[in-house]
């Protein structure tokens, strides 16, 4: 490609919820694109969409649509992934894939750009991938506090919003919210499930509860995102061994992922030193005054793009140990900013080349 | 006391949230009781409330309220408590208080019928403490476990219910869910903030959100609801250099606290030795496959007696460590339930004597 010339990007899944965010993202960042392609499922192909202040015209996801492509975002499903993003590769594109189907092959980097950007350039299959949405609510705060003190071990527990479970998690949430609003439900077992009838996407009422269970059930009774924490905080932080324990509960909130964290390092630490690092790293923002009610909540982190962080406290058992409240928005950096700031790595590459 | 006669008992705060859910479960429980006297304020002198099918006249607070009484039940604020335990105690009442005012006094024992009754008997002030709730909510499953494996670590995580701040919390939940049921609210960072108006005894929205302080801002960033986890555990357990670390939560259900516990232990554990434990140890219940979607949940554990557990794997990597998921409902087991079970150990202590 020509340093001329500005890069071409395919925004596949353009139509969904990460899609929707995703189209906002490119419209407010530094724009370093040429043509943006926007491609869902034929379905939708015909609709217009706005991105950059423009209407674009959606069109129906094959081999063709990569034509003249220099990088091809996937917002889709993991088996749509699994199919076309080596389509998209062999077609001379780099793949930045959002879903599961890549994350854990040694062949396909896993890329937060603030902890492992360089391993964006190793790509034997033309594919990357990015984290799943719980990892990357807290990895950005957790790669800096390691490259500072090294880290040891993670024990955390989350507390997952419903859109993490795209479209269909939302709506579930408002509509149970609906029924029991008002009513004097939840005194009695079973009164809330009674209540809320449909349970949408999640094995128990949201509304007034929480759930400790999200993704499906794999062995020794882990849920497959206890694991996918576990897997891919060691791939992004190339710490194969660490110890990562998570349990993983989904909570009556919209948007952005929360997570308490009791972090392990190899060295000494302290609030003070902690507090230095998380109020300089890029990406990252220090919320902690408990005194004056400093803390970060979903409900003022929703629609922002750092890593929020607060409540730290050193163990008071270990001088190693640092305890954390993080919350991240699962649309933004969870997902669809993610992938934009991996795009625009490869762009920087491809045109320094 | 003659083996004849009955024990008189007096309910001091008879008229609040825990009181009256005492009230339910003294008409519930197997009756061990002669007279039941009610006392709460000034205010409420000459209400009546039912308890055990009868309508009974409420007394205003007075040191004569407790001629008579052998053991006097403290429901009421730690302001009261602190003031009135003693004055019952001097009158020849055992007083068994569910305030925090005397909790950590070591004259008093801090009791949890299945794990310590026998500590019961000592108490050379004539008071005996009930824990908070949140420890209560998983404290009787942890000591079954800690009598067969021996524990040496505890890191907690609380997801909170809004009745654990009284009746307050519940209207403040319940008002703020009215104003957003229904709104598109939840993306955009400060909206749902600005659409609940009156926070109520929460330091931010409790609606949609969830919220990483509970209690009062103690030392290095600690809040009193998790130092209170901490200290409360040791004192229970007997095990006073126990390492415990806990971050509290508070999240939008109405009752029944859940937590997610990694024990660590002096010996190896195995997930089918804790099933077998769990499955047998008074006043727990375990429920335990996920594959048919079991695992306790607040919605479904509210208005039940046991603590619930559920989730329970093992660490991947510490063949000593497990990690669980527990619920129990913070008015009953939290609050009046333990404070029945204690009354009712010193009646059966008198009626030996
Ligand atoms: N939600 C999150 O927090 C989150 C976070 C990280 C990663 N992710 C991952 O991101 C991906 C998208 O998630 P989402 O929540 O945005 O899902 P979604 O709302 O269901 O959107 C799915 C998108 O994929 C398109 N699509 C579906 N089948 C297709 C096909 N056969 N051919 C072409 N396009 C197809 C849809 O197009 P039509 O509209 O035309 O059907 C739509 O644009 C998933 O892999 C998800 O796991 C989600
Ligand atoms: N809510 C929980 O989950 C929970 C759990 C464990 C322990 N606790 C503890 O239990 C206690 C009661 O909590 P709650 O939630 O039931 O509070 P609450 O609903 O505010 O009730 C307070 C009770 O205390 C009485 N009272 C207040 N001031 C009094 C005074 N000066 N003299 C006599 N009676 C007085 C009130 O009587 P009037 O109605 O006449 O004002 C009322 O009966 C507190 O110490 C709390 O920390 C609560």
């Amino acid at each position: 490609m020509s340093a001329a010339k500005k890069p071409t990007l395919a925004v596949v899944g353009a139509t969904g919820a990460v899609g929707t965010v995703m189209l906002g993202i490119l419209s407010e960042r530094a724009d370093v694109w040429g043509e943006i392609r926007l491609i869902a499922s034929p379905r939708s192909a015909g609709r217009k969409l706005t991105v950059r202040g423009e209407q674009v015209e959606v069109i129906a996801l094959s081999e063709e649509a990569f034509e003249g492509v220099d990088i091809a975002m996937f917002d889709v499903p993991d088996e749509v992934s699994a199919q076309w993003a080596p389509i998209a590769a062999a077609k001379g594109a780099v793949a930045v894939d959002n879903s599961g189907a890549f994350r854990m092959d040694p062949d396909v980097p896993l890329v937060v750009p603030e902890v492992n950007a360089h391993a964006a350039r190793v790509r034997p299959r033309g594919i990357i991938s990015n984290p799943n949405c719980t990892t990357l609510s807290m990895i950005v705060a957790l790669g800096a506090l390691h490259a500072e003190f090294g880290l040891s071990e993670l024990i955390v527990s989350s507390y997952q919003a419903v859109s993490g479970s795209g479209k269909e998690g939302i709506d579930t949430l408002r509509d149970q919210v609906a029924k029991v609003a008002g009513t004097d439900l939840g005194s009695q077992p079973g009164d809330v499930r009674r209540a809320v009838g449909d349970l949408g996407p999640y094995p128990a009422p949201i509304a007034f509860n929480v759930v400790p269970f999200a993704g499906s059930l794999k062995e020794d009774g882990w849920s497959s995102e206890e694991l996918k924490v576990r897997n891919e905080s060691r791939k992004i932080l190339g710490l194969p061994d660490l110890r990562v324990t998570a349990t993983c509960v989904r909570v009556p909130v919209i948007t952005t992922h929360s997570l308490t964290v009791h972090a392990r390092f190899e060295n000494e630490v302290t609030v003070a030193g902690a507090h230095e690092i998380l109020s300089t790293a890029p990406g990252v923002v220090l919320c902690d005054n408990p005194a004056e009610g400093e803390f970060p909540t979903p409900a003022d982190v929703v629609g922002t793009d750092p890593t929020w962080v607060g409540r730290v406290r050193r163990s008071l058992d270990d001088p190693k140990a640092l305890e954390l409240f993080v919350c991240g928005d699962n649309l933004r950096k969870g997902a669809a900013l993610n992938t934009a700031q991996i795009a625009e790595v490869v762009a920087a590459e491809l045109a320094a080349a």
